[in-house]
């Protein structure tokens, strides 16, 4: 299991962070399996989507956004339940196949920690798993 | 594989099985890898979120029903097409890792069997799985 | 790592897949693990839901769509945004148990493709994996 760590500035913001997802697999020499991409936080999620063009991402944090207002009549105190309620809509992990020291991505695909609640310090753990 | 059974009081419900999954980690010895939490169901998800402040639950699943009325258009005669719908948007599974024979989750992070159509008697299948 | 491909009709449409991941399993003598089904694309995903009521199908898609309109005031130039939006909502993958060669599904559980921006060709990844 990698840790690695990324900072967000914004309060929603994607990170791409298939690069360095990558790298830990090119480290631990994976040839054949899968990655784990997992976040330890209640108020970020993990997606994939697309990396190439930004108004995708654009798009997805404006509709998250409209789906779940950050101001309406929650009853946690914090005033981050929107973020939480992401976080479950996006959910805590992405599994990747990987095949001959590569992750198994489509064209477009990209995998993204999602902050919904920064900006913040935040934790990755990478966890690469060989299969028989 | 491991089975375990909930049971759900009310029709929306948040069940938190974050130490029974650990229970069957420290019965399998698992040491190191990750376990997959799956549930049979199609009217109930999993989901990682805040265990701490119950506040949380309560927001997650009032927004859920915000999202998802119970009542509306819908062709299923069941009565519980909200309840199919929330299953696909939380998921039916989720993947933990664990490290030195305990879960890695963050300090607020528990595990949670979200019913959508309670009562009901309920099952979790539990996959833990070892790394290389 | 197995690949197949499925192919889509229309704009939005739930294609059932569990028995070619079922063939899967069986060809390759998976007998007692898990896997995974991914999908290596941006504007579709994989959920697991009723598969005996068609009506169920038509309900999700329907609340889909409700929940992300097709056309609003996106910034994507493609026209696609909601595919992109729902594809995240759903995720790119599932992970499915599998003990004695079969998968171990609920009673009303099937596995679906859910193509957002058809009607494409498109591809699904399975990879199986043996549990110790």
């Amino acid at each position: 299991m990698k840790e690695i760590h990324v900072s967000s500035r914004k309060r929603n913001e994607m990170i791409d962070i298939t690069n360095i997802v990558q790298q830990v697999i090119t480290e631990v020499k994976l040839a054949d399996g899968f990655v784990i991409v997992y976040i330890p936080h209640t108020t970020a999620g993990i997606t994939i989507n697309e990396g190439a063009d930004p108004s995708v991402q654009q798009d997805l944090i404006a509709a998250l956004q409209q789906l779940v207002p950050e101001h309406q009549d929650y009853t946690h105190a914090e005033g981050n339940s929107d973020a939480h309620i992401k976080a479950s809509l996006l959910g805590s992990s992405v599994t990747v196949l990987v095949k001959k020291g590569q992750l198994v991505l489509g064209m477009w695909q990209h995998i993204f920690f999602f902050e919904c609640d920064g900006p913040r310090n935040r934790t990755v753990f990478i966890q690469p798993q060989e299969s028989r």
